[in-house]
């Protein structure tokens, strides 16, 4: 009998079962249930591009460019929370506190030196997040970096922390560098599947990874003979997960609508939480980021944790 | 009469005779005598797999891939303890608190970046463990890595935590790295029997190493013209840890039940303070898994320390 | 309508809008109100090139090597502020306390060594600037030095300090290192946006900045493609920056005082708050250096902010 | 007059003269006459080998590898103290305390990875000797090592807690590295003379050293031309290490006793104020062991300091 | 007319004109005026040679291996300070005690490794420095070595701590390492004279300097053109160095007497504070030492600061 024991989505076990901290259950409570679509599950807004990427995201709808943009999409849409940084967070949230939970990203880096050693920085603490007023802190960490003895010891302060102020934490779990390159490269569902468990056995209460692809180039066996479609590789990567929450990435700028919600719908039938979307909601004009996120919680709607 | 001293079996020397802080007795008591073989042996399911080499592990039998598998199969099948990672405790062990102690494994990698310079940072903390209720903690030392300073300072943190705490320390002892690789590789009897030497001098309490094979290419003198047994090599690890009792590692699995069984015995045999058995147990179906163990339990009753 | 937000012009909103702790508030409206053009724009003698480049930089005006001239400099041109380092302030500001707001410089470097990996250590703190009575204190980044993470770290640690003091934190943002050489250099506009971008979002209240060139050889898209003329330029950094207020950079000294006071109104025209003249000014004899300064003071009292 | 300036043997002064604090002088009086030849001499007893140079230092005289055998055989030869690190004293020391003097080494490390760059991190601490009761702590720094900043900044904090705590310091002092080995080798008497200074210069209260070969090949002038006898060479060294009093190694077992025993004479006439044996004694039978013991006592008898 | 300023000698304008804390301002009276030609001038007697070139130094006079020798030579000829490590302080200090100022030397390496990347490592703190009544710490940077950055974290650390207790600081700035190497090397003008500004910027209270030489190969504009006698590059450097005051190195023994008091009664015409001799005076027989000290004091009296 134990031999068909299924992982059961991951929120509902979450505050159904855990012994959580009343800290952390609070702000979990208004991320899942406070905001947002209110059932469960999340529809996070991040805004983290400028410092990743450079303010070169923004070009394609330059509005989006002031911070303020993102905020008010944020609050419009209801999402269940912003993801962003110190600086934009103290400068920009003003007029929404209360009303678009923060979760605040702590670490970060540019994109201009070489990702083959890829770190991630703090710049910020979980005491910052508590004097703002979050709901949780995001993390960065690039799973099977050269460098991820630094990332590991990093991180544990950041769970620490965490721990003693029940702060819930969301991990951007990201294969990155030279190794994962070498072994197929960073959104393989090794990859995915391998930062999934990573993010459940470090202690991370929710985890953002990109829907796995289906190369198998250089991928390590068994994957590399795995046949399974997208639907399996995504329900494999959220049971890997356990029992931590799985939000998938959004990714790139995509102008079908309709292409959109496929995918959010395809995202919560295989059991993750909630999805994260930044480019394909803050690079359209505003009005229509607002009507498309209406849609995306009419989806979420029919599948509460 | 001096020349003739014999290294008495660990686990009895200890209790009997160390002058133990009361903490760490009580909790070595709890692990020794208060679960699994009752008798001063220890009989330990790790699962830290899932992490070390990432979910491809679980493959073989994908009911391992849930965390709650391997706590069902601790409790029913009478283990010492289960040894895991913060993340797996925090989210899994409420259904099994004090029906099976826990080890609380403090560090860990991915095995994704090259071990030429191996290196396990820490994820957790001694105070984690006291928090969790922990009868012990675990931490991962690749001896005789490049970056074995790194290696050493940061167990010297922990050691000393677990001196102010009380707290028993397991050291998986693994020789790792691209010098070791260099003389003969990291399952030699010159590799384990150092590993063992160097678990003692470090003061672990109790210490994990691998069965020694009989390689002796590229291996130093003496040990390349050592001619002992299976038997032989494995006293001789066990001498060199002395007062820290030894755990062999059950390895990869053997779908042999009887070979898995004979191995225990011949552990037993070398002096060894028990077995860390995980893939060969929880990659089994679950009755067979909890059937296997009771013969298990047959065989280490015969050898009370 | 949210489509065609504006950044409005930061200093304006910064102490209009922004909930700043009592101390930050004070010291940035000693700074922008109560010195200099006292209209929320910024006028800022630096000295650290001493450091950073060798007593070299004093050889076109020798007096210019003891400090007592740029004192009196400051003072005498009515600058808002004069930015330098704790040996420099301690051992020559006794004479002009109170009277000229102090920027504390807490890092920095010689150029002795290669700039391909350039890091910046700190040899001061803020609690030295609390001591010394600073209204600000001065931080260099090198934005994407492959040395990016320990430049990250270190200043999360000022940050912190600013934070907890109140003190307001001027973040020289300087694209700096192999990576950014090989993208087209430290003063292209891709480089200049996105180092305004970065100090935005690590929480820089003000960010010194350096007018963006034309050159586009190296440099990644879309900025490759980009013909807009330095109008444009400067005022696409600006809006990058948000509500982190600019000051554009003298740079080296030009001869030409009305190529000198032709920039100052350009800057201050694409948004800019300020500007943050060295050489510029000091390499001038005294008497035309102040009789510069109050030619710039009628140009930023045409800008209010 | 002052010309004619000898350095007085060196135990000698420190008790008279020196203004130890009252635990130094303590624990000073209890290793120089309160335990061993009580005439200001030390004749110590190390056990690291098993950790320096694996368990391949035992085979000679297998029963060596119990550590209870050196505890035995310390105390039956009345040594001064044995040496030896934290899992060791923490397992063996229980029926010796108060009998034989502990000297706690803090640092250490295997032979497996490469010596180029050779550093030994510290896996114990100044408060583990103090409560274990041990009455001096070793650590071994590695003289002329690339690494040299590391060590040399984490022995100040070895000495910082000895000086808190009254604790006496006893330095191995071996040059070792790429860059000594390109200078002669770590055994000549440019290295050893260097070793002694820094070992003064540095604050250690007793010193460790190799006696210095007649080795010239890639030595530094002046030492390239010395022509200076065994004797002169060791006087020397000794003269170097000033006020730190010298003790040398014993280095590899020699079966010819009487071989041993003109070493130890001759060391004593150079004024030397010990010798620290471990091979030599530990790897012959016991009741030899013993035997052997007693004769260098004899010899010690004729050299109080 | 403020173009007209000159540097003031840097000791007079100290005392007089700086606001020190009463600390700095005790210690810094009893160098100045309580001992030594007490005039305002230094007259230093450094000894750390031992550690950073080893026991070679002293093979010239051998009796000044012991160093006894070096304290008796300060107190009898009348030096404002003896300049040397904790571990020589403690152990030859007693009979000096309130007759010798102490600057103690806080950081310094063996010459053994390499100086490309130059670093000096703390092993003794401003602490240590008080605790033994020293009157000022003593701190080498290799100013422009690839390793900078470290070297500014850590002078950071003891400038701090040199803040908190009111501590002279004495910084032994010393450009050195392969980038300024491929600059012309150390002792040029260019590299002195920077050196000086470094020392001036990050806050030293007293520099020690190398009489800049008039190579000028190799060395970067507007420097390799300047064509100065050696009084004017003299003059250069105690102008860089503004009102941190500046000793000028003895360097290595010169037999001729009358050249090294030439060379004392030009440094003083440069406007140096003061002379730090070591080898020039300890390397004489003692009488002959002392009676050149009484010669250097005659020429010191004449440079009252």
């Amino acid at each position: 009998m134990k031999d068909n024991l299924q992982a059961a989505p991951a929120s509902r076990s979450v505050l159904a079962s855990l012994p959580l901290p009343h800290g952390k259950r609070t702000r979990l409570w208004r991320l899942l249930y406070g905001h947002g679509p209110r059932n469960g599950t999340l529809l996070v807004l991040p805004l983290d591009q400028g410092l990743e990427h450079g303010p070169t995201d923004f070009f394609p709808h330059p509005p989006a460019v002031d911070p303020a943009y993102q905020f008010a999409l944020a609050e419009a849409g209801g999402f269940s929370a912003i993801a962003l940084g110190i600086g934009l967070a103290e400068k920009y949230m003003a007029g929404h506190c209360g009303r678009v939970p923060l979760i605040l990203k702590l670490n970060g880096k540019t994109n201009i030196p070489s990702d083959a050693e890829a770190t991630s920085p703090l710049f910020a603490s979980v005491e910052d997040a508590v004097r703002l007023g979050a709901d949780a802190v995001g993390y960065t960490m690039y799973v099977g970096s050269p460098r991820q003895h630094d990332e590991f010891r990093q991180f544990e302060q950041v769970r620490r922390d965490c721990e003693r102020y029940g702060m819930p934490l969301v991990l951007w779990s990201y294969p990155r560098g030279s190794a994962i390159n070498a072994r197929g490269g960073t959104n393989t569902l090794y990859a995915q599947d391998y930062a999934a468990r990573v993010a459940l056995e470090l202690g991370a209460d929710i985890v953002k990874l990109h829907e796995p692809n289906d190369s198998v180039a250089n991928v390590p066996p068994p994957y590399d003979k795995l046949q399974e479609d997208a639907a399996a590789r995504c329900a494999r990567v959220v049971r890997s997960a356990g029992r931590t929450m799985v939000l998938f990435s959004g990714g790139e700028k995509n102008d079908d609508d309709e292409a959109v919600l496929r995918k959010v719908e395809f995202y919560m039938q295989s059991g993750a939480s909630g999805v994260m979307f930044g480019r394909n909601m803050w690079l359209r004009p505003f009005d229509q980021a607002v009507a498309l996120t209406r849609r995306v919680h009419d989806i979420m709607a029919r599948y509460p944790r």
